[in-house]
């Protein structure tokens, strides 16, 4: 059966952060929404490009030689082999969308790495 | 260069419905924006899922078994080999994610099918 997904009450059914869950099947992607807030690691994905799209919130992807300030209904790609870093000053929302095996955080692993992705 | 996007900006570029403008690569896929008015032509893609995600206006999926009526904020992966069919009775500003190959008309060719996407 074919169901349209509401980001809103997806969004309400989580707090924890840094934890994306996904949301649907898409390809060989999937679609995914998280909260963060904070710092992230540097990393990058070697294979998978990865597309940020702001739900809430201010993010901000720190690149080695540039800083991307991102506000709701704007996204960003950030292509295979790219290192960067999210930072969240305060709570983010963020839809995103990556090959099924990716790691997010890539090519580091992290107390906050996730291999076992929920699905909610 | 790394570059962010606002979908609101994009949106702004263009009038014409039915003809979807690319706005990234994202591995074997495109994101796209388009913003539609009217029927669609019933189709599917044997191949490829399809995501629409809702920017702007009230739309609805027809499918054989089932209809879906979507608002901003909302989303649906159409899987592949699925018949479904767009319709918006007001002008609708949508999010497509599809591989790159895709004709949105799929299966049926169409005065509105599109073989060289407008990158915007």
């Amino acid at each position: 059966m074919i169901t349209k997904v509401n980001l809103r009450e997806k969004l309400a059914r989580f707090s924890d952060h840094w934890s994306p869950k996904v949301l649907a099947d898409l390809n060989d992607s999937h679609v995914k929404v998280a909260k963060i807030q904070g710092e992230f690691v540097w990393h990058n994905h070697a294979d998978e490009d990865e597309l940020f799209l702001i739900l809430h919130g201010r993010l901000t992807i720190e690149l080695r030689d540039a800083t991307l300030t991102l506000e709701p209904g704007e996204f960003v790609v950030i292509p295979k082999g790219v290192d960067h870093r999210p930072v969240a000053e305060e709570e983010v929302h963020i839809l995103l969308i990556e090959p099924k095996g990716i790691k997010h955080t890539g090519d580091v692993v992290d107390a906050r790495t996730v291999s076992d992705w929920e699905r909610i």
